[in-house]
């Protein structure tokens, strides 16, 4: 099974083409499509929402990534090994969660010309070699045929919660479409039951409601924070966009004091 | 065969977690996506959307369906056999259709959370919930093992058309995003002969153009009405939406006029 | 396997009711997106992303394609047979390109209506002739089966490059949604290193800058052409909309003076 993730969009030829190349070298491969509506060029985005529904795929799915504003120029092409997947796609930190709950993960620069396409535009090699590359894996092809082992992969700087005996902080991990923010803190982090006890400091404004559904929010037109279904705190507004109304952006400081 | 058909949009990790959820346990299985963009919450649109097309499938079918503003709250989930297919949601109404359409229908309380993920997030029961009990049955586990039969499930009340020796009145059931206005009213309501000489009142319009397509309006500023694909007479302008032009809204009256 | 590409857009009952029709034939066919995103009615546009993506896919595929802004009019409903793919869709030019690549292609007129489902909405061809026609197809019917075989197809009349020895004249073929404009030269017409001794006049303004990437361009700021994915050159503005910049339309001239 390969999946796809890109920034491609639905309209053009693009995303077809990719799935041509890779169906004409194993036409017995499922194809599945993660989504290709990551913003355009936008490859933390592209890295949260591959990483937030990857792992629910089978032991052994191929996921070929493409947010890659660099084709074209010398950044490399990468093929990942973690936990039982593997990941096709740009060495531009694109795969950087994977690295952060895998951190045996063993990376491949695709450097073996041989799985590409005879002929390729610099300007997609989505089609003309990532595609090849991830469907001769879907036929058995080993990694360490496919390129050199490489360690100086490129991984983003994650922002990891920090705490003391009264204070726990975490960042803005990403911005959903509905303009809820996933914060970088889990239920481990903060269990519910301490959350409900405490309060936040989030964009200059106090938080005080947390629970697990809109329905235990007394008060609908304040903030309310929630663990949300990516395994992460999230903070939202009832049917508005919390990220609009707060200015909230990527990498915002998300402030608990704790009562114990 | 699994179909989907959400309102999660298209974007992010949501209908891909779904998906991997489903392969994980029946990697076997084919799934199709009906849409994924009916408009959030709007639970009337996604059943007129669902009974619209889901009847082209083969019998067997499972669809799951998942437009639940509710999620989280008491509303029970579902398992809906009818006419051969088997339709796995919320109990919001979102299987009226199917309901009018078969009276017959067994309706099943999920209630057994053997067939569920160990941990549910309240705000995913798409995940977590309806896609293991979807994958679940693929594979052959009967309905019966997976809840008990209800008879309270919610229906939503759909306008009948009523009618008297000069008068037929219908209601629009759904508006498209082409603005077309969708009536309950069939051809066997309303025969198209019958039709052609009669007329019609909408939105405070008098409308006197009824045919098969366009090309048979005389006038092209004109509202003009035809038995659409989806089997109900359909009120349109050329290349234009009707819906606002007239303002007109689901649940609106159609009243014609019958000549004999 | 079939490929579907329509201007049905993916919100409504549209595209999943074509999918059932197939799937009821022909349970076992794999069905394939390239897009259903094609601008409503724009043939022209249709048969460009068709041609840019079908070929990747491996022969015997079959192109079930629907941009019909005159459907149930007279147009007539083909088949057609061209490098060893078949394409399925209304006669209204949207297979122009593979008749330009196959000249030997044979087009049949589909007039045997057994294959056709029983009762055709003259809105949704789509639906009733054209998916039951491609999933008999997908069985083995043969096209001769289906039709007979026609001459008097629709073909639009694709403007072909001309030169002289220091003049080359290419056509904006297709606008992307990017707004870059897609030519009509190719790499053949044109090779790279004799395009960066020339210089092109384009919408009124001088084009001094071609190479493969846009790391290539000095000034981001002006015009740079490259040949594209689609195996054209293109005209496109960094991170903007040359189209809209530059006012460009499909049919515009490229004109280059040419240097030895």
């Amino acid at each position: 099974m390969i999946t796809l993730l890109t920034d491609f969009g639905l309209a053009d030829y693009f995303v077809p083409a990719v799935k041509g190349v890779i169906l004409s070298i194993n036409p017995a491969v499922q194809i599945l499509d993660l989504t290709h509506d990551v913003p355009a060029h936008d490859v933390r985005g592209g890295a949260f929402t591959l990483a937030a529904c990857c792992w629910e795929f089978p032991p052994g799915t191929i996921h070929l990534a493409v947010v890659d504003p660099g084709v074209g120029s010398e950044r490399r092409a990468i093929l990942v090994e973690a936990g039982g997947h593997r990941f096709v796609g740009p060495d531009n930190g694109l795969f950087s969660f994977i690295y952060a709950r895998h951190p045996e993960a063993r990376v491949f620069h695709l450097n073996r010309s041989d799985f590409f396409r005879p002929t390729i535009s610099p300007t997609f090699h989505g089609r003309d070699l990532f595609a090849p590359v991830a469907a001769h894996l879907s036929l058995g092809v080993a990694p360490s045929a496919m390129g050199d082992q490489i360690k100086d992969f490129i991984c983003f700087d994650l922002p990891q919660p920090t705490r003391n005996s009264q204070q726990l902080i975490g960042h803005v991990l990403h911005i959903d479409r509905f303009g809820n923010c996933i914060t970088n803190l889990t239920e481990r982090d903060l269990p519910l039951d301490q959350a409900r006890r405490s309060r936040a400091l989030f964009c200059g404004r106090t938080l005080t409601q947390f629970g697990t559904h809109f329905a235990e929010a007394v008060n609908r037109e304040a903030l309310f924070a929630y663990p949300g279904s990516a395994g992460y705190w999230e903070v939202a507004l009832w049917c508005a966009s919390a990220a609009e109304a707060l200015g909230a952006r990527v990498g915002d400081q998300f402030q608990m004091t704790l009562e114990a």
